[in-house]
């Protein structure tokens, strides 16, 4: 609990109206006999047990059929609800998760973990609009970010709302929503900063003590 | 000065190698009389005494002839070097410098703002890329920051270089460098973080003290 505004940003363990929280992902090593590295050589086979569905897509976004998936390919794979790409630091977020041997693409182990990722965050998402308008608006977004355990303040959310749309207010309206892609990324940067505040927050009185250093490494880390 | 690593994050004010620092810009007020809202009707002309070069430009952006540019129209007509689109945060956060009136478009008296801005870091982009490969690698990038007066820690500087770089690295080698869209996003976030926390370092030791709602509201305040 924090004593400000007692709550805020402390994670909850009920009421969770979404019972699943935010997603998890679990990395996978690569399979490296599997791999092909540099352009040229034809793509092997489907490892052993491979997902035959997975193993197709995972083809298909290896445009160059080099063996492995780039950021490239993968951002050109990845389309929001209104047939928008992926932004890129969503995608480079994506990459930093999930191409766990630092390879710079994702094979097709990696590729198992990031597709059951993006899975299960498109379920959250459809979950959460509750008007099936294709993006998320800021009731829509508190409701997520509460059903995680963020109870975030009224003026943070707008705050996120606004930050995370796919394009700035008119006036001083509400913003036009928020897209797949930046809604994934705006509970990731929730989730990472939250999590780094409570790190340093070592007594439990919600409030830490920073230098100029750590305050940087810390917002500079989050996606 | 910090105490930690004295110098780091303060500004400097000699030894400046690019003598003109970072890119301020001076808003306008837009002239009322000149901006036509809503779609249908033709733009006006020129209001008196206007640059005809920058109303040319003004209404090649403005592609529905609405007499305003949109935050789309302003991501359709801005292209790094390498002929990609400016990223959508670097729009947002030069329609929130420009669009002064919070209109939710660029009217031709805050294109003239922005137009100046945009001419400002282009030129502080070529000063800085020394090698003319069209992108800011790391060595580049703190050089840009240190003349600004950031003399950030070398982990500072390659969080930067990862976090703004356009594609992500391969293996542990360097990022593929940095376009202008990010290079100016990454400048401006980097004055933001800096500015905010020496306002809460009130007794300039280089410590500062946060609760949650401060620390959540300065990082998702910066771009």
């Amino acid at each position: 609990m924090y004593n400000v505004q007692p709550g805020y940003g402390a994670p909850q363990t009920h009421h969770r109206a979404y019972s699943g929280g935010p997603p998890n992902y679990s990395q996978q090593q690569p399979a490296h006999g599997h791999r092909v590295h540099g352009g040229g050589y034809p793509a092997a086979g489907p490892p052993p047990g491979a997902d035959p569905q997975l193993w197709s897509w995972f083809s298909a976004v290896d445009a160059d059929r080099s063996g492995a998936i780039s950021v490239t390919e993968l951002q050109s794979a990845l389309l929001n609800g209104n047939w928008t790409n992926f932004d890129l630091d969503t995608v480079k977020m994506l990459m930093s998760i999930f191409d766990t041997d630092r390879s710079g693409t994702i094979g097709f182990q990696e590729f198992v973990g990031l597709w059951k990722y993006i899975a299960d965050w498109q379920n959250v998402f459809r979950h959460f609009d509750r008007d099936r308008s294709g993006s998320i608006d800021g009731r829509e977004l508190s409701e997520a970010l509460r059903s995680f355990g963020y109870n975030l303040s009224p003026s943070l959310l707008t705050l996120i709302e606004h930050k995370y749309a796919s394009e700035p207010a008119v006036g001083y309206g509400p913003p036009p929503g928020i897209t797949f892609d930046r809604f994934v990324r705006a509970c990731v940067v929730v989730k990472t900063l939250t999590e780094s505040f409570q790190r340093y927050d070592t007594r439990r009185d919600g409030w830490v003590t920073f230098n100029y250093e750590q305050f940087m490494t810390i917002v500079l880390s989050a996606p």
